[in-house]
């Protein structure tokens, strides 16, 4: 089936047109055929960058006022004569719709329909910078293909079967039954891809294994998976909480957020602005949020780099020690995510001091393992460690063809 | 030495007169002759409560307006003919003073001369609420009682060992260069105590032990102790992060703070008194922070009751094996604190699922260890875990002999 798979933001729309089955699902196969994004919509100077699998990257730079004509373009592209894939719009059988936040309503992907939109607009305020936008996409694309299947697969579902003990917070409980604040976690696709995935590796039943899954990329979240179900996780009511993240400061105590506040004469807006895009690695750096440009300055002797790199280890090793904790002993560790696939050193010294509870990494093993699967500790290891490539969009386009197929 | 010791807050004046010795502190002897509190300081009804050792307790009720009254009160009560425990004031040989916050200038006590106070006063913008009260009774003490050596203990100078790992936040750096924001952690003289007394009941060098000591009250915090050093604490920038608390909420994505301000329409002040008073065990539960009441309650099926006492064991938990995580293992866990040293089956929940690293409790000896020194774990758990009682005013009493003695 070929599945067009869309993430709308405020003004982006990164896309994949992917050709899975079942049985390609089954022996992770399944690819995406083209790829590409329509940046800086709104603007006469939008770009849209394309590239179909194995060929030339094309660039696109024209007017694109709204997502409708962004989509327009895309499937334009698609079709192009010269450069596309398939040889018409109609060739696209399903379409899946990345959806930030599906709130305590949503625990699994679905198909979406009237009343899924109106649930998911009541979801909105959850995440009012994402969801809306993600609803613009969806809007948009059913207009231009009105007669496929559409699913929403939503970045919260996964961690709804955490237990309440990890989803709330130590509030006034009414704030939860009011107003729905809790921790709904993030990144739930991309968990839950790994941990499927593993099972293939680990060569065991997912009833009795547990995982500590680690998706370290600009964004960063734990989640620890028992049964192959999400018990905890680190990121909470907002991707804000938990790791040192690229630009986010993770987890704060909330009474410095006001003290700053006075301290530097920041708005509410500004202070926000401060905590989600100069915090993190960036801050604490005052260089960079780019793992291997700090890898590299740290190399060089750059003090606040090591910190900052110290300071994103040292987190991730106590969530992993936390979460086996939570799981009562885990029997594997996962890194996803752009660092967590690359950066070998970082990987190492996350786990460096983990030796007690059976968690060991193989220096060579975990040296050559750059951007594909591969189990990084050693053979006796009581706990096997794995890195295992992530792919949201391929998770997306699946999920769009078990919904289509009814196996979900 | 007779040592006063003094906890001045805003309207009371809490003090002991501890008798102690260097002996008496290494064979854990020494104690309170006398204690009280002085309450409601600055109304025509301060009431006075007063207990010498091993004698009925006395209350006064009459105007108190001012510290200075109250310590001149305190120091008629002690050498009352009928109930005093001395002769004259000129008996008493030092003064300990508990002091809030060190921020980075104080790593240990110290003796107190016009240079300490105006440090002290340097770091009181960092506890506003405390600082200036525990202050104001300094002053109000060493006017009454100029002619010997007071001391200041602070709730912080235990955690200054903390690597710049454990200690920074994800913010920009410039914050904490600037402004002195990072995790500084309270208790420390509480967790430090226990770590001590610990060595007695372990009877291994100091230097090869690591500790998880757990500090539960209605204030509650966990401490990561390597080498007899505080390495990680789960107070922060303010005794608001960490554990859920009797009436604070403990770690919270830093976001949920203006989403609730917006939605209940709160000012700052109101936000963080709901984050201070109304959140914790007593938000959760909607019934109490009080720990015995909240047992009682679960057991008779009160469902938000079990939520709040279960949220509260699990962050116990998860804290315990990070900080295990932190030190690349750990020797004892030891309980504390009102709940720590009381509520055998809380100690119980909280390190359920923690065998895997060799933390196990002995029920018959969990539950015969009540207010008391005990070990709890099994005798072959390779991890011991044990019940110390606390007791800051002795450890304040105890520096203050140390600092007079020049063996600190």
């Amino acid at each position: 089936m070929r599945v067009l798979v869309l993430n709308c933001g405020s003004s982006s729309v990164k896309y994949q047109l992917v050709e899975t089955t079942l049985a390609m699902i089954e022996s992770n196969s399944d690819q995406a055929i083209a790829k590409g994004s329509v940046e800086r919509i709104g603007t006469a100077s939008a770009i849209h960058t394309y590239r179909p699998a194995g060929r030339e990257k094309v660039s696109v730079v024209k007017e694109i006022l709204e997502h409708r004509v962004a989509i327009a373009e895309i499937l334009r592209i698609l079709t192009d004569r010269e450069t596309g894939v398939i040889e018409k719009a109609a060739d696209i059988e399903a379409v899946g719709h990345r959806m930030v936040h599906g709130g305590e309503k949503f625990t699994q992907s679905v198909l979406v329909d009237r009343e899924v939109v109106r649930q998911i607009e009541d979801c909105s305020e959850l995440a009012p910078l994402h969801n809306p936008h993600n609803l613009r996409g969806y809007d948009a694309a059913r207009r231009l293909l009105p007669d496929v299947p559409h699913a929403a697969v939503f970045d919260t579902a996964y961690h709804q079967s955490m237990p309440a003990s990890a989803y709330l917070y130590g509030l006034p409980y009414v704030l939860y039954a009011r107003h729905g604040i809790r921790r709904y976690g993030f990144h739930g696709t991309s968990h839950r891809f790994v941990g499927w995935r593993s099972k293939a590796l680990l060569g065991r039943p997912r009833e009795d294994t547990r995982l500590v899954t680690c998706h370290l990329g600009n964004g960063a979240s734990v989640c620890a998976i028992a049964q192959g179900k999400s018990v905890d996780t680190s990121m909470g009511f907002t991707p804000l909480e938990g790791l040192l993240m690229g630009t986010r400061c993770g987890d704060l105590d909330p009474a410095v957020l006001f003290y700053i506040m006075h301290k530097e004469d920041l708005t509410e807006h500004q202070a926000t602005t401060m905590l989600n895009k100069h915090s993190g690695l960036y801050g604490v750096s005052g260089l960079s949020n780019d793992m291997v440009e700090l890898l590299a300055a740290e190399e060089k002797g750059h003090e606040r780099a090591k910190l900052a790199l110290d300071l994103f280890c040292y987190r991730v090793r106590k969530y992993v020690a936390a979460y086996a904790g939570a799981m009562g002993g885990v029997d594997a560790v996962i890194f996803t995510g752009g660092i967590g696939e690359n950066a070998a050193p970082i990987r190492a010294r996350a786990l460096a001091g983990l030796e007690f509870m059976g968690i060991r990494v193989d220096p060579g093993k975990n040296a050559a393992a750059v951007g594909k699967e591969a189990e990084i500790s050693p053979p006796d290891a009581p706990v096997k460690v794995l890195v295992i490539p992530t792919n949201e969009e391929l998770i997306i386009a699946r999920d769009t063809l078990r919904l289509v197929e009814g196996v979900l």
